[in-house]
């Protein structure tokens, strides 16, 4: 299951190896003792009688490492040569380039793709600005808009600390859906200057991602935005991760028999994920919607919305599915589960309650975030709505989404393997013919 | 020379030719017999007695293009297959993509480079804001800003018209300088807007390169966003032209004898090349500087600014050297010319006066504008501004860039070949290193 060691320290050891059998056996059989994991294990170089690898370790922290490393040293036919912070040594520098599609290599290819070539171009797009669709990358760039308000579960550490976050989803473009995803770094906490920003900047892009910007100020940024702009405009905290929620209880609904429709739905934590999963869920034909926060206001933004404000208490007691995305470890105590619930506590990396835990109290199925990550939804989303030139995404372009994610998983598991190509190709199909099916998009047939 | 078929047509003729001797030469005999001239040339296919040809051809237009293809096809031995818009089929989809710069290719990495690994370096990144320089793309990212009012020769033709002139940029940036060049195309004429757009995501970029916008309003953004902001800001089409103009006049006074910092130095043009390039000859120690334009509030700037306005013929009779950016062809007349003046003619595509013409009427020295083109200078000038963290480009940064392209001309050519790499390698080593000697970057030394 993806990351399933979320809040574990990544590091690389480097090894000298007696190149017989059983030396790398009793290396990782002691790490594992020790309650060390393994990622990746590669060889690097094949000496006389020894190998040179490297070893991914995953470890709670410094000291367990430090412990793990010092009973290490003392196997015989094992020596540590170097220990490297392989996510450090990853982000060095950044991590996306920008290149050419085009040879850039005599004079001849200067004259092209710049002056004076490029000025016919330039002409035609100036008398029939659609031809900016053919002729330039616009339709392919997405804008990755944040004010870094609420990065990851780090909360409001600023936009130009959210950067790293910013390129990896630029990278989850580039290669799950070929999209040019631009990061764009705005330090305000004033939506007005948001709103603004990303408006004067739009010409530039096919779409919008607004990314990690909090609740509530994201309701406003996003509705505002879209109903200004001729492009789709998404705010993937709530609407990546509601179609990836929707995706699992598909599936979730198939291996318990459950009538997803008729079931009651109750949410722990109105924030950004928690309205767009409702709003989804709403739009799929879920009716019996309940929802608790400790915020006011949020309750009542969930109303207004049509759903049932109630309490902790009661959302436990009268939901057949609990939808928890609190950032509270352990909020849900096992007494409170009902027998035959859906429990699904999403806070990373701590959830508000182990799913082991919650089954052996009751549940009949329960999972945690590690398993719903909105990088499976929003590459496809966009490459569907780009492809199609919606003029926004709505509620069927996500559920078709949703569908056809939870198609792609294989049987028992909740969703597909994020890195496989075809899952994000045949959501972008999917959400393309849905655009044009529902209107957000004019079919050119 | 660089782009001396500046005002031509580019078509790709795919011919099949006999494979003997004299067939090739006698079709370009005949295309240049009837004035077509050719870039490059390239084998496609190898049959049997044949060869298939790839032949790029510069006409005057479709006229000249459809007489040549009708002569060609009388040829014996000779057939042409396709005539390709070479210059269209180059912009297809546009010019630049982003990749990524780490591998994403197992679960493994997408834990590093996205959630959770990601997390610990935004922490890092929270707690010390510099840190961003080591693990973000921010410092090596420049937006090349444009809202379209001034896009080449063409004028205000809009932002989204100018985006393959952007992207035209942002390749230059990434082959000559691995620079991540990102387009922001806003469509206002407001500068308030432009500046405050731009002052908002500055905080993605390392630096910030305004393009093709027009005078007046381009003096002001650049200096207003220069004096909000820590990082460098530049107009390409002041500083860029400036920088390559003043190299050039260095390789004309060393082949003229002519001291330059003594010598009367006349614009005709006050616009944002004009103005540029006077700023930058003022700072390098020409003292006496004539100039005149049209609009009466160029020249009154130019006054302010230290220059002493006057009419088109003061410029004439009392200039050394002119330096002429009008945009209007053929404006400097035959007998204006006095003996021994040097003429830079600059307006592309066609120059104020033909270099030829200007030598003949009593010269020492003409050009036009297609050799000083600001691709030049703008990769290493940002490159060592960035490479040196500087806060801003200043005059001796230009200079040093200056003489340093000038240094790189071969004898005889006013500069280098805009395709050799040490050339910008070079410009941007010196633009450092002119940085912390200046006390625009601080030596960390």
């Amino acid at each position: 299951m993806l990351f399933e060691y979320s809040n574990k320290t990544i590091k690389s050891i480097r090894v000298k190896i007696t190149d017989k059998p059983g030396y790398l056996g009793r290396l990782t059989s002691l790490v594992g003792e020790m309650d060390g994991m393994f990622g990746e294990i590669k060889s690097v170089h094949i000496g006389k009688g020894y190998k040179i690898r490297d070893l991914d370790v995953y470890t709670d922290g410094e000291e367990q490492l430090k412990a793990i490393l010092k009973e290490v040293e003392k196997l015989e036919g094992i020596e540590i040569i170097a220990v490297k912070d392989i996510v450090e040594e990853y982000h060095q520098g950044g991590k996306f380039k920008i290149v050419p599609t085009v040879p850039v290599e005599t004079i001849d290819d200067l004259k092209i793709v710049y002056t004076p070539g490029v000025a016919s171009i330039c002409k035609q797009i100036a008398a029939d600005k659609s031809l900016a669709n053919q002729f330039t990358t616009i339709p392919n760039n997405v804008a990755i808009v944040t004010n870094g308000t609420a990065i990851l579960g780090l909360g409001d550490i600023g936009a130009v600390a959210g950067m790293p976050v910013m390129e990896g989803k630029a990278l989850l473009f580039s290669c799950l859906a070929d999209i040019n995803g631009i990061p764009i770094l705005i330090e305000s906490h004033d939506s007005e200057v948001i709103i603004e920003t990303v408006k004067n900047i739009a010409p530039t892009f096919g779409a919008i991602k607004l990314e990690d910007i909090k609740a509530p100020e994201c309701f406003e940024i996003e509705s505002r935005l879209q109903s200004m702009l001729n492009i789709p405009v998404m705010h993937d905290d709530q609407h990546g991760t509601a179609v990836v929620v929707l995706a699992a209880l598909l599936n979730i609904a198939k291996y318990t028999f459950i009538n997803l429709h008729q079931s009651s739905v109750g949410f722990i934590g109105l924030g950004a994920a928690g309205t767009g999963i409702f709003k989804l869920l709403k739009a799929y034909g879920v009716t019996k919607l309940i929802g608790t926060d400790l915020n006011a206001d949020a309750k009542k933004l969930f109303s207004e919305l049509g759903g049932t404000p109630t309490d902790l208490n009661g959302v436990m007691k009268d939901s057949k599915i609990v939808i928890a995305t609190t950032g509270c470890p352990e909020l849900i105590k096992p007494e409170m589960i009902q027998s035959g619930q859906v429990i699904l506590a999403l806070s990373n990396p701590n959830p508000e309650i182990d799913p082991e835990l919650a089954v052996k109290s009751g549940a009949i199925f329960a999972a945690d975030g590690k398993s719903v990550n909105n990088a499976l939804a929003f590459p496809g989303l966009f490459k569907g709505a780009l492809s199609s030139k919606a003029r926004y995404i709505n509620d069927r372009m996500k559920i078709a989404a949703a569908k056809t994610i939870a198609s792609f998983a294989l049987e028992g598991d909740l969703v597909p393997n994020i890195l496989n190509r075809k899952v994000h190709d045949a959501v972008a199909l999917a959400v393309e013919q849905e655009a044009f099916k529902s209107g957000a998009a004019v079919n050119p047939e």
